[in-house]
C-alpha cells in the first residue's frame, strides 16, 4: 500500500493546527460566506483577507489569513536556510477552497510580504485577476495538488547539495533521522524523456507539470534533472522541514559514499516511524520548537503566536 | 585503567572554576537549605534562583544561578557555532544535588533564556512539576549522569560534519590537536542493534539512555547511527570546547583521507597529554579566552564575568 | 554559426531595460552633447554626470547615470554574493560611447559607490584623466569590449568553486540549468603558452589582454589558469548571473563527478534554449526578481526603482 | 640563493610604509629616547605609546602607536575572514627595538584592541612587567623573529582548509596566484620528532620555538603537524594576506587533486614574480585596497587613514 493511501483522499483531515491545513468542510461551517464558489473576489488573496468573514483560530485571525501569514513566514525560514535563493518557491493549498493554492507572485522568497500571496486555479491563474507576474513554473503547484488530494503544501528549490544527485548515476536516499522525511523512494524526473532535448528545464505548462506529478508518485520529494527538486507534504511545516534537511541528508550520505565501505542508511521501518510515527507531527512541541527557531532566525518572529507559559 | 577511573568517582572534586561544577560536599556545606532533598520546590529552577540562599562565587549570585547562567551561555554559544540547530541539547549536573541535572524545556539552544531552565531528576522527570514540555530525548542526560559520576556535562547533536562517521565504516579519531578531546576512542551506538529496525531513532525512555550509556562507556563521545552524536565531559566548558571541535577535526580526517595515502593521527600520548594536561583545563587563560570569544560571538557576552584588567 | 554571431554585431540592440545597456545609436539622439567626441571632458564619469544633459529613462536619470547606477550595485552584488572579495571586477560599456567603458578606480567591489566610476579607453587609460590608481588588470576589460561588440558588460573573479577546473585536466560545463549561462564551450586561457613561465599571472597589457580575449572567442566565459575567469555577456544583468551561477555550477559538477559513474550534462539544445529563450532575458519579471533579491542582500536596495503594484 | 639571503639582513629596510617596520636606524634617528635600552619601561607597549615622543607619519602617531593600530587591524581581519578562532595570534617586531616583538595578551584576536598589546622579548617576557596571562605559544613568534631577521610579521593558526596537508602525504604547494605567497616549498614541523609522542603539541618553551623556527627555514609558511601553521613575512599586510590566501589555495589543490588527473602548479618562476615583483608589494594600490576592505569587513575601518581623493 502506498503511502498516499494510508494517508487518506480527505485533504488535511486530522491535521489542523499552527501550520496546517484546515478540512474543507470545517472551514465551509464557519466561513460559508467565502466557501460559496460564486462570491466574486478581490483582486487576490489578500485584498480578500482584509475583510475577514470568521475568526476560527489564534484569536482574531481568518483560517485563509492564518494560512498566508504561515505562507510568508515558510518563504522567509526557507530564504534564510539556503534551500532557496532569487528562485524557488513554496506553496499551500487554499484552507478552504481545495481547488486553489496560495503562491506569491514572482519574488524572491526572502521578500514576500502577506501582500504578495496571490490565489491560483489548479491550472495555474490567478484566481482573483492579479496582473502581477508570476512565477514561470507555478505549475509544478497545481498538477500536485490535482493529483495528490493528501498533499497541503508544495517547495521547488535548487539546493546545492541535493543537485548532484539530479545529474549522477548514484541514488539520493534517507541515511540521518532527519532526511527520514524525503522517503525511501525518491524518484528524479528528467524533462528530456517526454519533452525532449530542447526545452529550457523549466516547468512552462500544466502538461509538463503533471508529468512532473506523475514520476513523483505518492512519493514525498522528487529530483528533477540538472534543476532541482520537488518536496510535497501534508502540512507547510511537514514541507519545509523536508526542504530544509533533504540538503543535509545528501551532504551527509555524499561525504559517507567519498570516505568508501559500506554505508548503512535508514531502514523502510526507520522511516516509517519517522514520518508516521506520533513525536513529530506538526502539533508536537518538537515541531513548534523548530517553527518557532526557524522563523526568528529568518526575522519574521513576530508573525509567530506567544509561546508557552509554564 | 580507564579515564574514567583515572578522574575518580567524586564528582566534580577540584573542578570548581568559572564553568565548573561544585563538589557535592562543599556546596552541601555552603547551601544547606537547598542541598536538604525534603525542602519544597519551586516549579523550577530558575523559581528557586530567585530566592538565592547564599552567595558563594563571583559577587551576589548562588551555585545553581552560576549553573543556570553558564548554562544558557553553552547554549548560546553551540547554536552560534553550528554545532546545534533547532534540536540538539545540553545540560549540566545540578551543582548541589548530583542525581538531578538542569536542561532547557523544548525549546531551540538559541532562544533559551534563564527561565527556560528546568531541573530534571536522572529519570527524566521534571522535578518540581514545570508543565512545559520536555525534550524527547532528554534520557539521554540523566542515563549518562547515572553511569558517570565524573561526568558534570552533556551534550547531544547532529553536525554535519560528524554524522557520515556514524553510517561509515571509517572510524572517526582525533587527527588535530583540537580534537583530541574526542578521545582515542570514539564508539558508535546504534539503536537498531537492542531496539530493533522501526525506531524512530530517538532515545526515548531511559532503557536506550542506558543502553547509549553502556556504548559511551568511559569515552568523552559517542556517535549515534544515523543520527548524531553526545559527548560527555567534567565541565560545562569542556564539553562545548568538545562539541565545537569535533566537527572540525571530522572535517579535517575526512578531507585528508580523501586525499588518499597514509595520515598522521594523534597518538595516545598527545591524547592524554591534551586531555589531562595542566595547560588546558577550564581554569586556565587559554579556557577562559574561548569561553569570552565564542559568548561574545553567541550575543552573551553581557553574561559573562569581567575581564582580567593588567 | 557561433554564438557571437547569432547576436549580431550591433552593439546592444534590443537590449533596452533596466540594466540594459542602450543602443548607441539611440542614445546618441537623446544626447547629442555627450556623443560628440569633441566634447571637454570632467575628470571622470561621476563628475559628468553631475550636469546630466538627458533624461531618457526611470524618470530623472541620464543614460549614464543609469549605467553607474546598475555598475554600483553590481559591484556590490557580485561581492555580497561571494563572486569576488578585495579582487575582482565588474564593467559596463558605455552606454553613449561603445569605444569606451564605465570602471571602478582600484577599490574593492564590496566598497564601491558611484563616485569610484571611471570612464576609460579601451586602451586601459582613464578617459578623463582621473588621477586614482586603476586596477592593475584592467586590460581584460577593453580587450573584450573590442574584440566583441556584441558584449556590454565583462566581470573578472577568483571564485574558489571554479578554480579547480582551471589547473585540472576536468573540463567545466553546464550540468545545472542556471548554470548554462556559462555556455557549452569554457576555454582555458593559459597565460604561460604566450607570455611564458615568469609572470605573476597577472593580465597587465593590452597584448595580454587581447590573448586572453582570442581565447574566450564568441564564448561567455573562460578560466584563466591558476587564476580565475572572465565572463562576457550582452547586459550587466546577464553578466552578474553568469558570474553567481558558475561557481554552483561548477560545485555541482564536481560533487558528482566525485561520486563517480556517468553524469548527464546538460544537452547543447537546452544550453540555447535557456541563453536565447525568452524567458529568461534581463526585461522579464523572472529576471528583475533575481535583481531585486541579489540588491536587497547587498544592502543597496535603495538605488533599485520601485517594484510593480498589483 | 635562498629567498632570505635575497632579502637581505637589514631588518625593513626599505619597506616602510602603511603597514610596515620601519628600519630600526631610521627610527632610532627619530626617537632616541626609546632606543635607548636602558630607558625605564611602561608596563606595556600601550602605556609607552600613551606619551609618544615622536610622530613620524599619518600626522600625530608615533611609529609604536601605528604599529600597536596595525597590529590590532590585522587581529581583526584574521578573525572575520576565518584564518584564526578562540585560538590563533599575530605579532610584529617592535619597530624600534628589533630584539622585541609585540603580541595580544591571551586574547582572542575578535577582541583585542590597542590596550591588549604587550611588548615581548625573543625570549617571550612580557618586557614591562605587564601581569595578564600571555599566550602559551609566544614562543613561537620570538624564535622565528630571532632566526630571520628578514621577518617582520608572524601568523600562527589553525584553519581547517590546510590541516589536512599537515597529517597528509600530499605536499601543499600554490597553485593559484594569491596562493603563491606561501612558497614553492611548505615544510612541515612534526614536534614529535624531537620532542616524543606525548606533548599536548603546543610550542610551550623556545626549544621548541627554535626547532619550528629551523624546520620554517628561509620560507614563508610551515605546517604543523595535527596542529596548524606558522606564516612569516616582511610585513603585517604580507602575512596578513598569506594567512587569507593559504586556506583558499588549500582547498582549490585539494579540490583539483580529488577530480583525479594531472594538475598545473604555478611554477617557480610565477611565484617567485607574485612574492619579489613591483605589482603586489605593500605600499601599491592594490595591496592597500584588500587591507581598506578586509578593515571595512572586519569593523575597524574608523582605523584606517583616509582614502586617496581624485
Amino acid at each position: 500500500m502506498s503511502k498516499k493511501s494510508k494517508r487518506g483522499n480527505s485533504p488535511g483531515v486530522g491535521r489542523r493546527g499552527f501550520i496546517t491545513a484546515a478540512t474543507v468542510a470545517g472551514a465551509a461551517a464557519l466561513a460559508p460566506p467565502l466557501a460559496a464558489a460564486a462570491t466574486p473576489r478581490a483582486p487576490d488573496a489578500v485584498a480578500k483577507v482584509a475583510a475577514p468573514p470568521t475568526r476560527v483560530a489564534e484569536g482574531t485571525m481568518s483560517e485563509v489569513e492564518l494560512a498566508v501569514r504561515d505562507l510568508v513566514i515558510a518563504n522567509r525560514i526557507l530564504a534564510h536556510e539556503n534551500v532557496v535563493d532569487a528562485y524557488g518557491h513554496v506553496s499551500i493549498r487554499h484552507p478552504l477552497h481545495p481547488e486553489r493554492y496560495l503562491l506569491s507572485w514572482s519574488r524572491s522568497p526572502e521578500q514576500i510580504e502577506a501582500g504578495d500571496i496571490v490565489e491560483f486555479t489548479l491550472g495555474g491563474e490567478p484566481a482573483g485577476g492579479d496582473q502581477r507576474p508570476p512565477y514561470l513554473e507555478r505549475f509544478i503547484h497545481g498538477a500536485i495538488y490535482a493529483a495528490r488530494p493528501d498533499v497541503h503544501a508544495v517547495v521547488h528549490a535548487h539546493s546545492v547539495e541535493v543537485l548532484p544527485f539530479s545529474i549522477s548515476a548514484t541514488k539520493l536516499r534517507p541515511v540521518i533521522h532527519d532526511g527520514a522525511f524525503i522517503g525511501a523512494e525518491v524518484p528524479v524526473w528528467d524533462i528530456a524523456e517526454k519533452f525532449g532535448h530542447e526545452t529550457d528545464l523549466l516547468v512552462s505548462n500544466m502538461a509538463q507539470g503533471r508529468d512532473l506529478a506523475r514520476r513523483l508518485g505518492g512519493n514525498q520529494m522528487a529530483l528533477m534533472r540538472g534543476h532541482g527538486f520537488v518536496a510535497a507534504a501534508a502540512s507547510l511545516y511537514e514541507v519545509v522541514r523536508l526542504a530544509v534537511y533533504a540538503p543535509r541528508n545528501a551532504h551527509v550520505l555524499q561525504a559517507a559514499l567519498l570516505m568508501g565501505g559500506k554505508i548503512k542508511p535508514l531502514s523502510k521501518g526507520e522511516i516509517t516511524a519517522r514520518v508516521e510515527g506520533p513525536t513529530l507531527q506538526p502539533n508536537t512541541a518538537a515541531a513548534q520548537r523548530a517553527w518557532a527557531y526557524w522563523a526568528q532566525r529568518a526575522g519574521v518572529a513576530d508573525l509567530l503566536p506567544p509561546r508557552p507559559t509554564k
